[in-house]
């Protein structure tokens, strides 16, 4: 496994490979969640990349850019364990040097849920995933359900700037609990662990009720809440029920529609989501 | 000489050369300033790539997108001489489907100039030239000096967004009176055509003072400003003297330096520019 800091680096090897390349974009502080989209990659292609980069213009300036937990070593570790071929840990002024002012903005489905709770969000996720793609140019790049408005974003953008790229989207991994796999669990008190097991109990929920008949959106979204506000750790930031392409609210359940929520346990800001079938 | 509509056609296409490829994104109406760069495209590469496609996402709404002027078969003609290989003719739905909603914007160089003139100008620019780089995937992309604002914008976002093309700016090229070749230039009527000569009679004085070691922008800008006053059918919308690769405006010429401009002629906006030495 090679481990490469620079552009030019992974320019250069990059170049001298054959065949597909998957690539995994992350954070770092890998957990299961990352390593099946590493799983993925391996199964379906020649090479494998993986980033590790915690990019600072996703983040807000009252976010947790400074706190965002951090292990490269394990995180190395972890990624020769899965027959990584390259990763690509930058730094930031190898990511953004000073005089840096081009920015990818998604627009529409970018306004709502985590777009609209975290303003910035989404340009700069478009903007360090083209970056990123442009740098590894990979045949298909993989990204976890749990983000999924992330992934509706990645793959409008791809479509719309042309770039050639397959975004293949990774079922979310959970814990025996239910709760999905974040590197934000780890600022999670054991009880607060426990309280955050609300968000998916309440998306099974929601999916129960769909599957039952019922297709008024605003009443599955009351239940949702209800339960969620028994939780006295738990402060809702929203809840969706949402076509599942466009990510546009429901009234009417009469399409694939995503069950997705916000919810703040204590300080710690956690989102997961369920398809209702 | 291949002509293709589609994107499917053109990567198609793209995946069977070897060797660099050299692109030159024009919008048709065809002149000796883009053969010029059609002709170095062709020494510099073993295949030459040439797209023709007014962009309306690069005109204001009050601008002459409906009226640009358009003559296909006699640029495949011209293209077809200079032993260009590619020609790429997109339609409007090819390039913006209905759901089309990414975009790339360059901040800080695109606030000036004909950015400021024109809002939203460099957006549908930078956002078509991204796209068309990904269709064609070329070696080295070429544009006209004439446009240097575009060129340093271009050249801005390849850098921020990891393109990995290289971009050549060729000097403008001049009609025998000093009239920088434009599409627009049809506009003019010929009283019209006579007193646009203003525009490279105002840069010719700009570089004569700054040669004479006159120091000081304004007072350049000043006498550039008079002598186009002087002619009754111009308008200016702007004269700059600025940093040539910034673009800021300078007070004291102490570095390479750009004098460049915007004047209506009747009805038709032309710019042109000239590196002061």
């Amino acid at each position: 496994m090679t481990i490469v800091k620079t552009i030019p680096e992974i320019r250069a090897l990059r170049r001298k490979l054959s065949g597909t390349v998957g690539f995994v974009p992350t954070m770092g502080y890998l957990h299961e969640g990352h390593l099946a989209l590493v799983k993925q990659a391996r199964i379906e292609n020649s090479a494998v990349i993986v980033s590790i980069y915690v990019n600072p213009t996703q983040f807000g300036p009252k976010e947790d850019f400074a706190a965002y937990p951090r292990e490269l070593d394990r995180d190395l570790e972890l990624l020769r364990e899965e027959g990584v071929d390259i990763v690509f840990v930058p730094s930031d002024d190898e990511m953004y040097p000073p005089e840096f002012s081009s920015w990818v903005d998604v627009e529409k489905v970018t306004e709502r849920l985590e777009g609209a709770s975290r303003p910035g969000h989404f340009r700069g996720v478009a903007t360090v995933v083209t970056k990123l793609f442009n740098i590894v140019q990979p045949t298909k790049a993989y990204f976890g359900q749990k983000d999924a408005q992330q992934t509706v974003v990645i793959e409008r953008m791809v479509a719309d700037l042309n770039l050639g790229i397959e975004i293949v989207a990774v079922p979310t991994v959970r814990d025996r609990n239910g709760l999905a796999m974040s590197s934000r669990n780890i600022y999670l008190s054991p009880g607060e662990r426990q309280a955050a097991i609300i968000l998916f109990k309440a998306l099974t929920l929601a999916r129960q009720l769909s599957q039952g008949g019922e297709k008024d959106a605003g009443k599955i979204r009351q239940q949702m809440s209800s339960l969620i506000q028994k939780e006295p750790l738990a402060q809702i930031d929203y809840i969706s029920i949402a076509d599942a392409e466009t990510l546009e609210e429901l009234n009417l359940i009469d399409r694939p529609a995503l069950a997705s929520l916000a919810v703040r346990i204590g300080k710690t800001r956690l989102i997961d989501n369920m398809p209702l079938e």
